[in-house]
């Protein structure tokens, strides 16, 4: 058996060759392609099942939990949803190619700056096999080529359905090495991963923090991730009183095990209903931990200690805190906050601007709920991910993400002087 | 003695207040500062010269060479050229606060992606006392914080410089810390700059290739940078013989010193005249090293062995081979090159444009020469760099590759379904 880090050179190489090979395919081969892939994703759905339910036996006899059986698990809808999702990516307009910029010289040269593919991309992921489709289609469409790296409970399932897709770009003639599939279960292949330099451009983890916090800690390779979503929402003394309780409580409890879940209340002290706002999120369910003001509008909360202000509770827990005005609001955000989704709620614009030009976040809202921080919500027509680094791409992430630029420069023969 | 590492967080901590205080700082006060702080450069003439001086006198006891003597020494003209330089960034457009994009979504939702400051930018340099009044003001106009670290050898010049920039700042009410001298000359001090992750957002070392390298080997923290300059020039089969003849050894012999010096010459096996091209680089006074078609070309050339291939000369030395079509000219950039600078040479723009699609390099560039390779000719104003890498910033990096974006979203009290 090869040793992993050699698997991944070889892997790594073959990734280079096939990007060079792809950078001289048009728009129309790779979004029919995907739709290509889509189409032997419903051919081979016997395949993709049997090999699924290969997957979940070995997953029931290892004791897995009844969450990671359900992430793990396709069924025929499913499978569907997974083909449609390819589909729709195929749809999306290729941001390859767009000039961002162009500018004359005035010794007449032409300056352009085009999009490009940005290169070999290695997703890290855990039991979901539908990310197997998901991220070959965005890496594909965008021009790049793909080492991905699923979880071992998931390898059968992520085989079936990576050879689906291989078999879609086979037929329209693409490079079959820009959607690779470490096929070891061997972790020392993501170690290998992390350590590519030169052969991969950047490292994108999907799934649980333990996941991402490894591949932060170990990656010598560009990483593209969130750790924590600490999102934010402090209601300023002029908030819409009815506002707030509406996206305070939606910011919370649509769903608390997503990252742009609110995880901390900021209550501006002149704002002058903060007790309904209370009542509303623990009537709907929410354990509030305050500090002293706040424990003293509501015998129902419960004391926060210092931990609390840096925790991602992603559970019905909040904690809440009075802030003198929006300053210390920012302050609070700049020191226990993830850069991730922070909000305010205010019917002051000029505050609204100041509070935007000052929380250091991916994404500021003004009068929304955090739940928005999400790329189909955000009109980018999917996701790869959000991203709370602040280089190269911030917040969520899609094919724009995926992409570099070139310079271009057109000239009649200019020399420098 | 406080400990390097120590020290550098200090720095950190204090940089990331300083940024955040920037945050609420408008674009015409830092453009004010910048001013101020050339006034200062001026009016610090004295001080700044006699600084100068005693460096100089430890140089000559150490025994620097006369390049390196150079590079150290300011004198009356120089230091106007640094203080002119500082005046011209302070009139730059202002990047922080443009709006890249902006979207309106069915539920009223207006995304906006908007261009702000990067962070806390680490500046590793050599013995140029320009950079730091050069760093400093590109960083602080785009509004980041900036911790600087100079040479040893141009440590009272650097201090006195630096003096005068934070000068400028105090006065104008902008937080002093903005702009950050390491003190210290022990070399512990740039490890721990390397390895500053969340303090540090980027570091960008300016010099030469032993210090790039080992910025580049030791970092934890991204980096901004260019290794090698190993620049092709591509002379296709339908070139101009005047064009290719004035580009080739403009992009040769211009500057034989600089990152975009050309270093190989690939000739189409079917372009008519590769005789006179070769004479003229040779006749120019370069030395041609050639594979065998080379040679039977011209006495004078003498045999290139693999090596030459992947050598940047900074000489006037050349690489030359003769390809079979673009085709193979791609496939050798892809193998040999540096993904700097790379030119085809040709009267057939649909080649030019395949070549420009299929060549992986930074710039790319149609019949002129590849000395052109300059943020000021670029026509960005200024350079704080040329980067190779693909993520974030590309090519020539003047105040737009410093900053990154958030997403702003404004809302009138919409919550998610």
């Amino acid at each position: 058996m090869t040793n992993p880090a050699q698997l991944i050179t070889d892997m790594g190489n073959k990734a280079r060759a096939a990007f060079l090979t792809l950078s001289g395919v048009t728009d129309a081969q790779k979004s029919t392609a995907l739709i290509s892939a889509a189409r032997h994703l419903r051919a081979g759905a016997a395949t993709i099942l049997e090999a699924n339910g290969r997957d979940m036996e070995s997953a029931r006899d290892r004791d897995l939990s009844d969450a990671m059986l359900d992430r793990l698990m396709i069924d025929e809808s499913r499978l569907e949803a997974i083909a449609a999702a390819v589909e729709n990516v195929a749809e999306l307009p290729d941001p390859v190619g767009q000039i961002i910029d162009r500018s004359e010289r005035p010794n007449g040269l032409m300056m352009e700056r085009v999009r490009v593919p940005l290169g070999v991309i290695g997703i890290i992921y855990e039991s979901r096999p539908n990310v197997t489709a998901d991220a070959a289609a965005l890496t594909l469409r965008s021009g790049n080529a793909v080492i991905l790296r699923g979880g071992s409970e998931a390898i059968e399932s992520n085989r079936a359905i990576f050879e689906a897709m291989t078999a879609g770009l086979a037929e329209e003639g693409l490079p079959e090495n820009a959607i690779q599939l470490v096929q070891t279960t061997d972790r020392a292949a993501v170690g290998a991963m992390l350590k590519a330099s030169g052969l991969i451009d950047i490292i994108i983890p999907r799934g649980g923090k333990s996941l991402v916090k490894r591949v932060q800690d170990e990656a010598r390779v560009p990483v593209l991730a969130h750790l924590d979503g600490i999102c934010h929402t402090y209601i300023g003394k002029d908030a819409d009183q009815d506002k707030a309780i509406a996206i305070a409580v939606n910011a919370k409890m649509r769903r608390t095990g997503v990252c742009g879940a609110m995880e901390t209340l900021l209550i501006d002290q002149d704002y002058p209903a903060p007790g309904p706002l209370l009542r509303a999120l623990i009537d709907a369910g929410c354990e509030v931990r305050g500090d002293d003001m706040i424990m003293e509008l509501d015998p129902r909360t419960v004391p926060a200690d210092a931990d609390d202000w840096n925790t991602e509770y992603l559970a019905p827990i909040v904690a809440a805190k009075m802030v003198r005005d929006m300053e210390e609001a920012v302050a609070h955000i700049a020191e226990h906050g993830s850069h991730h989704t922070d909000v305010i709620v205010t019917e002051d614009s000029a505050i609204a601007d100041e509070f935007i030009r000052r929380a250091d976040s991916a994404i500021v809202m003004h009068n929304a709920s955090s739940q928005f921080a999400d790329g189909g919500e955000f009109g980018l027509g999917a996701e790869i991910g959000i991203s709370t680094g602040r280089l190269h791409a911030r917040g969520p992430v899609a094919l724009e993400g995926l992409t570099t630029y070139k310079w271009v420069v057109r000239g009649t023969g200019q020399v420098r002087p």
